[in-house]
């Protein structure tokens, strides 16, 4: 099954509205909002856009959001008359989310950016969707508390919910799946749920917290997300190991793992990545594989777990571990961690990035890894590979550039191949980016029949489909009824 | 609003379907299965049952499935003609989830018992439903892993998903929310799915491995569960610690949670369960309110924990810590907090009992197990308490004469006041036991309109609502089409 899913990735006719409908609701939006709604090129074009490669899609007007009134009103309205929504937050999701693909109302949510409560003892908090995740441990600086979850940009707490986002802290603190208690959502018909409550566990019916993470703005908009917190560690400790091959840290975080050292990073970089972010953060690392570390606990316990770490790795050919020891080195560290993505795109400036996302059993790790670098090899591109290792999970960051249609049909290759291969090996072709609108066939792949239930979802849900259309799923190929 | 909610425990009319449809079914099952089918009485009865106070309801039939294909014949005849499908794994659930409300078949899992893979490089494991708890860590008792899911009794892995169990080891591992990685699941029509990928995290699509656990059986048939494993902890200590009043151990639980001590196990049992500990499991601890302790990790993080740990309950005034050193002291201890509900039972034989199951957020715990303490004694009543406190759920046993109405309405009325409280101070009315038909009303108190939601998702997946009827929802209440 070589090449025929690459389809997933070519941009389906963009069927606009363009109904008197949608005029209708355009002008109402007006009437109430003013200038809070805007129809200007820019700012549209502005939200039909995320990061990636894909094809953007301007919705045809953007709702400056200030209240879940607002957002209720407008997804109502747009219900009444099948005019499609798109929640926005930052905009920096990989997979073309935010893409407006059959034009429509999009709710721009970044002013609903209040801390609304921090719930010091019960450690956690509510916060509207437009708080990014530096806001948020900027206001819980002092609290005690911090919130783990770290994709590589500054994305929105509610976007991070959308794509049920992870990053470097997932091995010890979970993804956003693990960490969100409850939600208010805005239903496709403009009712406003609660779908949990401040109870760090409950049996009280379906799972709608967990159905609405990772939905993609497709089956609702969050307007309010409760938020697990967690104490900041007595200790906190971060190292760098570099290795003589690839396979040595991949194998030594494999072991770390299964001993179950409660480690709280652990980030691979290969020697490209390494090379990338020296030159844009200005770092003199070794230019070879290298871990990121992190440790948290008591002193008695950070001491313990850096012994088994230091051991493991030395049996693994390490180098020496280097300390960043001081909370201003451990955050220069970590910000060239999280500045890969701008590191990498600067290896050759005027190219646009390619993200790969696949995630496997952590037994299959090594081969998946090796096996990625040969693909890149063989397919002559430019591809550092980063990766939240301690999960499975790793990203190739493929250079393309856009007009060059023979790169870019190299790096859909091989995109597919890392995903067939994940697939094979019992993993998954999205640890932490979403579907949108470039992953449709390989969920497919994934999960076969199950996508028929989750369209059955979907129906129920959004009965008339406005709710960001066009992305998880492809209903046309679902058909109704399910059963 | 006091009583008017206590409508939730009144048996519905069961309406027995005994169409010809029904019998159709019957026969070709019988035909199919020989006497792996059963429409004993005794049979009948057994599986219409579950531990709790609510009356019974036997299925017409019971059939012992030993494959998913079993499985999926029989769902998809049943969906045929419209008749009711109750699963069954041990019948330990504590809200009627068994009972055959509309008659129909069960289906006994107990025999689908083999663990089918244990991987041990990535620490996870793939089980049938019929799996017990126990079963499981006995199986995994050299490999060097355990699963730390502990409901009170030895139920299955598959009953353990459908009410989303939890025990006490959920404040450092998670609940079975926080475990499944994957399900394979049965659907309302026979179709097979499978609802994940090994991978230990995924953004792919909408997360209906979370939407099947909790649900309780009426969305689907679980006939294979992927599950996370842990490795075991290097060091096991644990401890017991009396206090002199009920507030102490509970102040002392949330201060240790709050200073982020990565505890395993912290359970609460007050005087009255202690004496009843002491006298079923010849135990001869001191009857005052008491903390179960268990630690987990290296030699020197336990050393960290407890150092943490005793002076935290020092300055709550605690007793001295009793150490259960060996793996037998410490097995005997933790088998006397599983055996409560016998130990309980046994303080008046020939009663019921009738457990509670509040949970709400951790800085109004000691307020809520005050006032149920005061509750109790109002209502004169005999109910002792324990608690998987670090998660803020506590269990009140009230022993019940189920011939004594006046008893058995005030039992009702005590576990209202719970409910009503927990909800109030933004918990939930069920921590770990799920819904069954004894809280639906309550489900309505805490959730509201998502309800509706939620019955929205069930006539997706079930469209002619043969997945164990009248458990969760009351679908006659949420009107068709949600929208």
């Amino acid at each position: 099954m070589p090449n025929n899913l690459l389809t997933s990735t070519t941009p389906r006719p963009f069927l606009r509205p363009a109904s008197a409908g949608a005029e209708l609701v355009f002008a109402a939006l007006a009437e109430r909002f003013g200038d809070r709604l805007s129809r200007s090129q820019a700012v549209r074009d502005q939200h039909g856009k995320d990061v990636s490669y894909h094809p953007a899609a301007a919705p045809d007007a953007v709702l400056f959001a200030e209240s879940t009134e607002d957002v209720s009103f407008t997804v109502g309205l747009c219900h009444a008359h099948r005019v499609p929504v798109i929640a926005f937050g930052t905009g920096t999701s990989c997979e073309g989310h935010v893409a407006a693909l059959e034009g429509g109302v999009c709710i721009d949510l970044s002013r609903m950016d209040r801390i609304l409560r921090v719930g010091q003892d019960d450690l956690d908090c509510t916060v509207q969707p437009g708080v990014t995740r530096k806001q948020l441990n900027a206001h819980l600086h002092d609290s005690g508390l911090f919130f783990p979850i770290d994709p590589g940009a500054d994305a929105s707490i509610g976007g991070m919910c959308a794509t049920r986002a992870s990053g470097t802290n997932a091995v010890r603190y979970g993804t956003m799946r693990e960490n969100v208690l409850a939600l208010e959502v805005v239903l496709a018909d403009g009712r406003v749920v609660r779908t949990g409550t401040r109870a760090r566990k409950s049996s009280a019916g379906y799972d709608l917290t967990r159905l609405m993470v990772g939905s993609e703005g497709t089956l609702g908009i969050l307007t309010e997300i409760t938020l697990k917190l967690h104490p900041v560690p007595e200790t906190i400790s971060a190292a760098v190991a570099s290795f003589e091959a690839l396979k040595d840290p991949v194998d030594a975080v494999i072991q770390i793992i299964q001993l179950g050292v409660p480690i709280a990073r652990v980030e691979l970089l290969d020697e490209v990545q390494i090379a990338a972010v020296n030159s844009y953060s200005k770092l003199d690392l070794a230019e070879r594989p290298t871990l990121f570390f992190e440790f948290h606990g008591s002193p008695e316990s950070v001491d313990a777990q850096v012994e088994t770490v230091r051991a493991v790795c030395a049996d693994h050919r390490s180098g020496d571990f280097e300390w960043a020891s001081t909370p201003e080195a451990r955050s220069r560290m970590w910000q060239a961690r999280h500045d890969i993505w701008w590191a990498t795109l600067a290896l050759r400036p005027g190219s646009q990035g390619f993200p790969t996302d696949s995630c496997v059993p952590l037994s299959r790790l090594t081969e998946a890894v090796l096996a990625a670098r040969e693909d890149v090899a063989e397919l002559n591109l430019i591809a550092p590979m980063c990766g939240h290792v301690g999960d499975g999970n790793f990203h190739l960051c493929v250079l393309i550039d856009p007009d060059d249609q023979d790169e870019m049909d190299r790096a859909q290759e091989l995109n597919a191949r890392l995903i067939h291969r994940a697939i094979a090996f019992g993993g998954t072709c999205t640890g932490e980016h979403g579907i949108g609108y470039g992953k449709i066939d390989f969920l497919v792949e994934e999960h076969g029949d199950a996508v028929g239930a989750m369209a059955a979802l979907k129906r129920a849900l959004d009965p008339r489909g406005i709710l960001n259309p066009g992305k998880i799923l492809d209903l046309a190929r679902w058909p109704d009824p399910f059963m």
